[in-house]
């Protein structure tokens, strides 16, 4: 197992991303690959005593920055290091690979360089998202404009990654859409839901509302990016204002501060729940190899956790079960 | 000033919205029309000692349940408090009416019998956000298929009411998208996002995501239906599950109920933050009259609230400054 990592990608790099891989070398045996400058890295690796000699070691003479147009970085910046990091996985040289760099340009370059797996029509970013019970929100923003069928595909290739990755024997498949009944929704939710009910391969729960998905009602909620990444960053905000109204209520007062000090340790523990570089980084799912995105602003954790996901991710046999998925099996 | 209201309508009718009634007498000084059942309105007003003689009482002799079809209660249910009612509001006999009742019933009843104002091509309805500021999300659910068009009168229609409902002077109009760029979103998005950069009566300040609106970026927040329901519903989601976490987490240990009881204060004063019914109901804007959408599972405080608003909304000339800015007033 050969794990390639972009070190040069996201808000942190590449001083985060080398302590990831010092945090990651105790709790698994895969063999690294790292891509970057490699004048910035091996002064970086100095700084935090990490000894860049027992890894491949691949330089790269630019970066994508968060910034930078998809296509264009896609096109002009091949030698960057998140695209130097894509060619050697497509070219066999790894079997997984992390960046914590620009999305588009990540999920561009695994789709052209990478390639998707036979018979998947789309590439779709999935993100594990923290609530009742945790569950796969699939496409969290890679594609725009989508189709029934693409959805479909997204319900097959996530109901395989949580059965694999999570244990869940039958996972529970729901639309996201503004009502529960049948009629509700756009045309594409209309035509999806009509489909997802046809379909025999996954346990399809029907059409889930924003809210009910935050108590359990799938283990995999399926939408088009555009709707997912309303969803996705509804959420977040929502967690984040009231876990900033709650700090700002604790400091109002003597008292309150005293009563802060007596919960702390579950105030952590909410704070670590609901924190998304817990669960590692987003998939992209349906590319032949594992790529997995890192949030852009992964401290040393976040990273760490994004590579044991990838590591998983390559070893567990998830590709096989979305390929089979893809082919029409039953589930 | 005569408010209209529908006291079979709601989850907690004709209960709660008889002590609605009873708690916004002293806060306010309109004449009330109450339109339901008469047994039932004499039986439960006796129960909770308000007196009926003061009031214009309307017999109606069904109700439009939360189940029944929209355009089939709105065309074969004539003879239901909420259809009884809006006739009367069409009439003239009534200057506002809030019902706690079917939304999708009540939008379809007030455009087609009190009907939209000269020049607004779609009604929508809005629903105050409490987050950093209050923040107007307008359409939360009602158009599931708009255009771009119908999109800068929600715009207009918005600005105009949180300028006279909440004295903000000017506005900032956002639009809920995927990302801040001009080209972030679907077609319709896109276009949106252009046909509001130039449009002068209202101050835009373009693109919102999800997260960014829970901090302050709009005071009204524009979405077609269905991207405004995912919205509100993953907003609610979120909110609830973690005031019930943090619940939990309060029960479990002696140390932690101690906490919670030194923090009580605190953790009443959020979830009245949170709490909808703080803010009145939905206003159904565009509409000729004022007409608002309570709550369904709203009790007596949030019906007194929806009452007070919507005296509040025929008063204070929202309607006029929306049919101003209809006309292509400046700011």
């Amino acid at each position: 197992m050969r794990l390639i990592l972009d070190v040069m990608g996201g808000d942190k790099a590449p001083l985060e991303i080398l302590k990831g891989v010092l945090f990651a070398l105790p709790e698994c045996d895969a063999k690294f690959t790292l891509v970057g400058d490699p004048g910035e890295m091996s002064r970086t690796a100095k700084e935090i005593g990490l000894n860049l000699e027992q890894f491949e070691v691949i330089g790269a003479s630019s970066v994508i920055t968060m910034e930078d147009d998809p296509i264009q970085s896609f096109k002009h910046k091949k030698d960057s290091s998140m695209m130097v990091g894509l060619q050697r996985l497509a070219d066999g040289q790894g079997d997984a690979f992390v960046s914590a760099g620009n999305t588009g340009a990540l999920f561009t370059g695994a789709t052209f360089m990478v390639k998707r797996m036979p018979g998947i029509k789309r590439a779709a970013i999935g993100t594990v998202i923290s609530a009742e019970k945790p569950f796969l929100l699939l496409d969290a923003g890679a594609n725009i404009s989508v189709t029934p069928k693409y959805l479909e595909q997204f319900a097959l290739m996530g109901s395989a990654y949580m059965k694999t990755m999570y244990q869940i024997t039958e996972p529970a498949v729901g639309l996201l859409n503004n009502g529960a009944e049948d009629c509700k929704g756009t045309a594409l939710q209309i035509e999806t839901n009509t489909l997802l009910q046809a379909c025999t391969a996954i346990r399809y729960v029907g059409n889930v509302e924003g809210n009910e998905a935050m108590f359990g009602a799938c283990d995999v909620l399926v939408a088009d990016g555009f709707t997912g990444n309303i969803f996705l960053k509804t959420a977040e905000g929502s967690f984040r204002f009231l876990m900033k109204t709650l700090k700002c209520e604790y400091r109002k007062n003597p008292i309150n501060k005293f009563s802060a000090l007596l919960f702390r340790k579950s105030l952590e523990g909410m704070k670590r729940a609901f924190d998304p570089s817990e669960y590692g980084g987003s998939p992209i799912l349906g590319i032949s190899k594992p790529v997995v995105k890192a949030h852009g602003s992964s401290d040393a954790k976040a990273i760490k956790n994004a590579i044991l996901q990838a590591i998983k991710y390559a070893e567990s046999g998830v590709a096989e079960e979305i390929a089979r998925a893809a082919q029409g099996g039953e589930r």
